[in-house]
């Protein structure tokens, strides 16, 4: 016997369609299903054992895959198939969890992590990533997506495990593989919108037009019927953290959560991961993406927030990028100097309650640094977004190539990105310099769709300056193919000299507490405007950059003696607390010797 | 010389014409403005002294009223007119302003109040308010709005008052008249949206299609250019609480505030308004009307929330509603019961985290009763809307005509809101039991506005079942003549005897601080929900009410001597503990003597 059910509160009639082989989930067996035990809720035990393709028809229509579905190997268009949870033999009851302070993780996109572009194949690379000294992997989006290829972000199965990255079991070995390896996995979910070509609102009211998003109607949260759409949401972000035993789910971009409830979905969420965390015994957490500088997310419950693990902090990328790069374009626009460096790495947010060009308008508002840890802001010099919404993807390796310079930022800001207060995450490839492009890439198999990407690519670029013909088609398998990393590249200069900088921080930073002390108070940064440096200080430690194009003479302790712990460069010295860099370059002192 | 400034920041070219009275605008002296010294505002200096109408041109177009002027004798859609403050001879120097806990307040609509319908004919009743017992008058909308009669809540000129009312004066010595004696006022201002035919965005981004409100595109609080839409609203606020002298506003409808910053607009606000009281040295508070059950509202911004005064709390007036009338139809559809009563006074919300069936959610959350004063709540068994938004604008008084029970009910029902330990508030003539209508009406002079809102009220009413005939015509001057108060009725019977227990109840209120006590976990409150009897303790003091057709026993301190404070009817006894109340009646009883 299979128990099937399914939330369809208009439907006056639900059958489930059960043993199709056609992918489309027609031309099986009709079973009609009753009134369930909640309302709105359908159900129909039938009689078939182990896996099984199946669909609803909801009113006599067109059979639809299940919004729950565990598996869609036909695509997320085609028939829904049972997966049994409990199968999997897990080998990782000795695994306990990784807390959130002290940890480093590394971003990384399945299909272009690898040649192969499968789960499996990255579990052959996590040896590489424990070397290497991140404590956690996050995985770009591994719901059902149309088509072979994309970045994830149009799941429309949010519940089942893209099939050409291997479904489900797949996904559980590679957990099963990291959590052996000491590494936990943190999961980007998408809860602001459903992929195009969704079958949701034919069940039930998953949208409303009482708010519009960049993607449509929202997601309903705060209207009519949106109990069993926030129960969606919680139920499937508890799923991953129990079935898929996730350490932590990373939502995007929870500002486009519109939700005007008294207890804001991310509350509801965050309240119920404690609660699982509680009771597995294990840290559990919620990192999101959020582009309103607003404290509130992860501020705890008790003082008012919403409780959240940590929030992406891309003002930090901000800042450090256009110091690096001279960008100022777009929303990079009010950033570029060094007091905007020395603000964020103090203060968490450049933009507190300060006019933002871009905007139009003040933005943020001041963390309370004494109350909330510095650990809760998640910092970065690349990441999918920063790198893949750029015309033609280019890496920060990349945006420097010709520049004399080049390899000494990139160690910089290498070391300001591992020194960190925050939580640091590398982009995969990062950490060797990757110079390989990453792409704006997706492979809809709706002609619609398709088109209507590779169009909007184009114009969106077009209207900011671009030749069309130089930004590349979404939909082109190429602009996937060149976006994969070159695991050639590690193992030669200049790539590899940049990978032991990274290993060498990332070690450092486990062997001394200071870098990763929760307290953001105490972090205090002084800086040369003209002459481009920054001197950063974490109790006995100093981590004095120079960004600029001369050597400069920075005072890290003086009258004191100072040890350099680690140099970017080997013309680094630190004589009677002076310390002289050379043009691009960083290095972490200790004044406490 | 008069200074004139606007803002205005798209606009290439910006005349102030000055000095026509033709009422437009139009026919005056054109001057060229001149970019001041903030971004997007115009200035010129003319040389014209004391009051002087005047518009302005952007780019050469029509003349506009000045969005923030001071006073618009010819209508809001008419030219402005300077207006000098700091003109008015204010006596109140003497007032200190009225503390949160312990007010009464009284919800006046000046058109309606008086057949006069102005603020200086509301002034010769001041006298009997303050007889009457009530702490402060709460006056609906008074900024300038279309043709001469309205509810308020389709104000254009948010700066100026309403003339017919009798202009910015006017509304001074009613304030002055007020505090002279002994009363607060607050006035009911709308920042949610503007009235129809406004012309706000023809000078800036006032609005916002990101965000879409049942008026249309949202108040622009969180797009570009918002900063200044921000400022229009905060600077207003202070305005009124600095020129006017108000005690406090109450602002419309917060719900409809579409604000995504980190720093709502209410907690900017009520900083702002906080500030303001610190430096006048007197109370100053803001009243939000919301529908979002929310405490955030009201929680203090140390623990978290936006340190709002107070809000409306609509479930205590739907619980008690529905208790007395036996209604249920729309959003009444969960109250009626004694548990209803019960939990929205001890809790002040009935939906604190449960099902609505109205909205088709769970909806609202628990407030945090240990730390939230209970004087954070207004309470009220009758408002402008829950009168005036029914079909024939019927008062409790009409809709119980023919109950055999009625004048206790209504007794009973004033007792419930009086005795709250929530922060009570009348609407006009409900304290004699006025039983004339409030209906809904209008006074629109633009054709469109004026047919579409006929049509629009018939058709809504209409839509529930009601004859088109019987639902009055907004536009219908006789619509807002049959709303005015009768004077006649306070001094017969039976109004006169009702009148007499409201003032028994007001004085009872003021002697007794058990029942201002701000703990609301202190109050307890007992029922029988057959009987439909509620015993509420408010220390040694008992509340005893019967909803009931039958009489009842209640045990209010068995074993313990009990002394009738109040009630409501003579027949009402307490012996041995046992309070004895006939149907339809309520009782203050003292268990401490």
């Amino acid at each position: 016997m299979t128990v099937f059910s399914v939330w369809a509160p208009a439907a006056r009639r639900v059958e489930v369609e059960v043993g199709t082989g056609a992918g489309t989930g027609a031309g099986g067996a009709r079973h009609e299903m009753e009134p369930g035990d909640r309302a709105g809720w359908w159900r129909a035990e039938v009689p078939v054992s182990g896996e099984t393709d199946y669909a609803f028809r909801l009113d006599g229509g067109e059979p639809l895959p299940d919004p729950r579905s565990l598996r869609q190997p036909h695509g997320p268009y085609g028939a829904s198939r049972t997966y049994d949870h409990s199968a999997f033999e897990w080998s990782d009851a000795r695994w306990h969890g990784a807390p959130p302070q002290g940890a480093v993780s590394y971003e990384l996109h399945t299909g272009t992590f690898t040649p192969a572009g499968t789960l499996d194949a990255a579990i052959e690379r996590l040896d590489y990533l424990a070397g290497l000294g991140v404590t956690a992997v996050e995985l770009m989006p591994v719901a059902a997506f149309p088509g072979e290829h994309g970045w994830g972000y149009d799941g429309i199965g949010l519940w089942a495990v893209h099939e050409p990255y291997g479904g489900p079991d797949a996904l559980k070995r590679f957990v099963d593989a990291a959590h052996a390896r000491g590494l936990a996995v943190y999961l980007d979910v998408v809860y602001n919108h459903v992929g195009p070509g969704n079958k949701l609102a034919a069940f039930g009211p998953y949208f409303t037009e009482a708010h519009m998003t960049p993607w449509g109607p929202a997601v309903n949260l705060d209207q009519a019927g949106s109990d069993e759409v926030r129960s969606f949401i919680v139920a499937n972000a508890l799923m991953w953290l129990r079935d898929y035993h996730m350490d932590g789910l990373r939502l995007d971009a929870v500002h486009a959560l519109e939700d005007h409830r008294a207890l804001h979905i991310l509350e509801e969420l965050a309240a119920e991961v404690d609660a699982f965390a509680a009771s597995a015994g294990r840290p559990a957490v919620l990192l999101a993406e959020s582009d309103l500088n607003d404290p509130r997310l992860i501020t705890s419950r008790e003082a008012g927030g919403y409780g959240l693990a940590a929030q992406w902090d891309d003002d930090f990328h901000h800042a450090v990028h256009c110091a690096v790069t001279g960008e100022r374009q777009g929303y990079y626009g009010d950033f570029g100097s060094m007091a905007a460096v020395a603000k964020t790495i103090t203060g968490a947010y450049f933009h507190n309650g300060t006019w933002s060009s871009f905007r139009g308008r003040t933005h943020g508002r001041p963390v309370d640094v004494l109350h909330v840890p510095a650990h809760r802001f998640v910092c970065f010099i690349q990441d999918h977004d920063q790198i893949g919404n750029r015309a033609v993807g280019d890496r920060i390796a990349a945006t420097l190539a010709g520049q004399p310079r080049r390899d000494g930022l990139l160690r910089a800001a290498a070391g300001l990105v591992l020194t960190a207060p925050f939580t640091p995450m590398l982009f995969m490839g990062e950490e060797w310099g990757a110079d390989t492009p990453w792409q704006y890439f997706t492979d809809h198999t709706d002609p619609y769709f398709a088109s209507a990407v590779s169009a909007g690519r184009k114009a969106e670029f077009a209207a900011h300056g671009w030749n069309e013909d130089d930004v590349p088609d979404p939909q082109d398998k190429q602009t996937f193919l060149r976006s994969k990393l070159d695991w050639g590249q590690p193992d030669r200069e200049p790539y590899l000299s940049l990978l032991g900088w990274y290993r060498e921080l990332l070690a450092l930073r486990r062997a001394r507490p200071e870098l990763t002390d929760p307290s953001l108070d105490q972090v205090r940064a002084d800086y040369d405007e003209k002459a481009r440096w920054i001197l950063i200080t974490r109790g006995p430690l100093r981590i004095a950059a120079n960004l600029g194009p001369e050597p400069v003479r920075i005072p890290v302790a003086l009258g004191r003696q100072a040890t350099v712990l680690a140099a970017s460069s080997p013309e680094i010295t630190a004589n009677s607390g002076v310390a002289s860099l050379p043009a691009a370059s960083l290095a972490v002192i200790d004044t406490d010797v």
